[in-house]
């Protein structure tokens, strides 16, 4: 059995945000026992992330490292049309991920303790962000 | 049902070679019309990367981020017998991706309007890249 | 069909630790022909690469260039509780990942002639890491 959805998530700016319960919440809806969950983002300026839930400090030091690693004030960029944190949002998005692959098992996700997904945004502006769910499995 | 299928893309040098007319192409002759697309690059001196499709300088600024941030010149590799571009190239493609899981629904790769899918050439000279693209569902 | 496993894998301080035979052997008992074979790891501070089988050094080039790409020198981490090798490990776990996804042709792992699967482990103490396995197909 195949099952998608699409979740929307609101970004305020540069950082990581949760969508953890979103997906166990549609999760637990579908009645299926195993199978594959797969979370895709459907944009290239962002993306997506599984990193510790405990600390908020920990998302705060991520996002402040990619500051750093992909500086917007690098220089000779072509592509900077859309802004000064457009390109950057690409190349940071390159060196993260588009898409999950995460085991379901007896309903529920495969998550080790401490591990939560986020959407993370490379963006200043805020944007909605569609991360499409896909369960396959029986 | 599963569907799997070998793409050759030839490289040129340095730089992002797209294939998602070649991905949909296969996929539009297989009949289903939901699942899970897996590409999976078989080589460890390229990458597979879902990025920007309209402004051609996004794949060229990408090209020369990598080019800085794994540089060739960094002094103290130890893996040097294949030439200076084959260690940085296993570096870059560790930064970013072998496979890639893109949801179909109703017979098309759920892509964002400006995603589109690259092989990610490291090399400097011209290779035949080999994409294994799997094709599970109903 | 759906079959899971986890693998257990000890890490004795930073560095790739190969995990392939362990998923072929489970691999070879399942009597599945085909399908897509997950691997999920339920940590933050270790990660999940596909690379080089052949030569030992890329493995500790590989290390070492992540040693300089995100130091523990760096200034300014809010997350220090858990001592100066743990963000960082979150930050290289980010730049690398936590799951992959191979196409299973004939039984086997459709991985290139050069392919390992490796755990990277960023933490410098010994640890207890865990691969969930899931193969779906027929």
């Amino acid at each position: 059995m195949i099952r998608n959805t699409t979740l929307t998530v609101p970004t305020r700016g540069k950082g990581l945000y949760p969508f953890t319960r979103n997906a166990e919440d549609w999760l637990s809806k579908q009645n299926l026992t195993g199978g594959l969950l797969t979370a895709f983002l459907q944009h290239t300026s962002c993306s997506l992330v599984i990193q510790e839930n405990a600390d908020p400090d920990v998302t705060l030091d991520l996002r402040d490292f990619f500051e750093r690693l992909v500086p917007e004030k690098a220089a000779g960029f072509r592509h900077t049309a859309e802004g000064p944190d457009d390109m950057t949002s690409h190349i940071r998005s390159t060196l993260t991920h588009t898409s999950l692959s995460i085991p379901v098992i007896s309903g529920e996700m495969a998550l080790g303790t401490w591990q939560g997904l986020y959407v993370f945004e490379h963006r200043s502006r805020p944007h909605q962000r569609r991360v499409v769910l896909q369960l396959m499995g029986e």
